[in-house]
């Protein structure tokens, strides 16, 4: 493979050279490789972040810290909603997001992280790595100067706080709540009202009733921000989100430079930090959801009719976005194919399996 | 970090050094090295031998041809029943294959791969990265000599092929099922009679009636042996493996010997591999249960009653077993304990969306 020395080394970083990594002893085949990442979770989101820190580390250790790579908060200096397009431009080499944080550039984007009423964490691995969507994306991330690597899932989202009950789809109507994307758009079918509201803000807004509720990930996450005191109605599930993919991107460039050795850390690292991800979510969520519960959250389902009649607008939406542009018309006609597959078998053994232990659990 | 130069090199596995791998070009930092990788599974099973195929790539790719790994097939000329007695022998460096193999040398190696009523594929994994699984074995693992990286998980398996559909717990009785482990423990307690019989020989022994059913893996692995043929009754869930994890196994002294940047690239690996092994299955086994029933394969829950009785009579097996294994106790008192915090959770959203999902489906 014989590669040959050279250095990517960007400018401005060489101080991340950083402590604790000695010089190798020896001479080395792999050219010595820094990298910026710009992650649009801040480190409060430790599990996002630390995935963040994961990949880093286990390519510094694979490499014998030749290939460093150094994560950088928001606003140092990528904003969060930015990290798509610094990587586009260049500006960093690498970030780290969902996909949807491209839809603004092209709303086909959004269905590689999750689309309302998609797939669940394992269906959308599947289809990403073994049904064929990794190729249905790739020349739309290619024509955005970006290549990606999925690293990470939360799986299925809660609904979020909400100061009232919603009993019935009319409940919606008005309803000022947090929430983008694909999902803020089946809500404003409804009435509703989304809004864009950083994290740390959303307390605030819930608390003054400049919001009504706020969508936010899972109960790790969420118990974060405190909002069971001022929206204690924690509505479940989060069907815009059933499963949500966050990803590595890379300029498209410097991955096709990017010597095979590293290609190869670069995705297992990937892979073994996003396994880590979910194991986190579903390691710790329990004990949070638990803590959220004692704090005052009350825990409600959806009414049917909100969900069937999401179903409906959220078809509608895609109904729309695939007339206007070609690229989503062929994400989404592939993705409602694997999902009409994948369903038909989770439900058999998977389904069943997990329906008897729950029961059986509830039942002592 | 500066690795001694060093050679690993295996007595008789020169030749395995392979066409297509040029030496590097420049001096190399880490030392050559060559292993042997016992595979349980033949090449027939392609998604899990393929798992070995895919660790032995990265690894190659991310060294750059340095650290080699030849896969085995099972008699090659380790037997799949001995891939942990051979690694633990140091006869191999490697093995492939679930730690219900280890079974025979502690009933507490089964408790990490599946056991009737455990933990679901998410679930096991969260168990094990995130949630102190990985402590409790590493003790029993390293007491029998090997060192344990999971890789891949089936998800949850059918019941099987039955050539009588099981209308109820007495149906079970005197029933000749291929079935081993914990799983043929709870069934004898049914008064089935668990048979050990390898896969190429099921088709005849059902045909021939010296069996009544066979459990084997799922719809993909499944479709193989052709047993819709001679055992049309397929039954579902196996609730023996909710999500049957598979390991790489690796001698304890090589595995601490082995240089830090090949750990690193085999830790990286073996998540890489089994995460593609979980896609592998949830992509391929819609399309596989399509053909099976096409072909004459006709689906059946086991009835609640099978279900119920089953788990009573699990939970009797576990008392046994702890009564004798204090490390049995331990390890299974935690996995007990995980069990309840998760599908508490998973009851919640993840439940929720799958189920609104699947009757949406059913429902066109």
């Amino acid at each position: 493979m014989g590669l040959k020395r050279r250095t990517l080394l960007a400018a401005g970083v060489g101080a991340a050279t950083g402590a604790g990594l000695s010089a190798p002893a020896l001479a080395q085949g792999a050219p010595e490789t820094r990298w910026r990442l710009a992650c649009a979770y801040p480190k409060s989101l430790d599990n996002l972040y630390g995935a963040c820190e994961a990949v880093a580390r286990i390519v510094a250790e694979a490499s014998e810290g030749r290939f460093q790579i150094q994560v950088q908060a928001p606003g140092e200096p990528v904003p969060a909603e930015g990290v798509i397009d610094a990587v586009s431009a260049g500006t960093v080499e690498m970030g780290y997001g969902p996909a949807s944080l491209g839809a603004s550039r092209d709303p086909t984007f959004a269905l590689a992280s999750a689309m309302p009423f998609g797939l669940n964490a394992r269906g959308q691995n599947a289809w990403w790595h073994q049904g064929g969507a990794a190729d249905v994306f790739a020349e739309v991330f290619a024509r955005n100067g970006v290549a990606c690597l999925p690293c990470g899932n939360t799986g299925a989202q809660m609904g979020g706080w909400f100061r009232r009950e919603i009993k019935s789809a009319a409940d919606l109507n008005g309803l000022k709540i947090r929430i983008d994307g694909l999902g803020a758009q089946v809500l404003a079918k409804f009435g509703a009202v989304p809004q864009t509201v950083a994290g740390p803000d959303i307390y605030g807004a819930l608390d003054s009733k400049a919001l009504d509720a706020a969508e936010w990930i899972g109960p790790y996450d969420d118990e974060r921000l405190g909002l069971q005191k001022v929206a204690p109605i924690y509505h479940y599930p989060g069907f815009w989100e059933g499963g949500s993919v966050l990803h590595l991107w890379i300029g498209a460039e410097r991955w096709k430079a990017l010597p095979k050795p590293y290609q190869a850390m670069l995705r297992a690292a990937a892979a073994q930090a996003g396994a880590d991800v979910q194991a986190k979510y579903d390691a710790r969520n329990p004990a949070a959801l638990r803590r959220l519960v004692a704090g005052g959250a009350q825990l409600r389902p959806f009414p049917q009719e909100v969900m069937e009649t999401a179903l409906k607008h959220a078809n509608d939406v895609y109904a729309k976005l695939a007339e206007k542009s070609p690229d989503f018309r062929r994400a989404y006609d592939a993705l409602r194919t694997f999902r009409n597959e994948e369903y038909l078998w989770f439900q058999v053994a998977e389904y069943t399996y997990d329906n008897f232990m729950i029961r059986a659990r509830a039942r002592g």
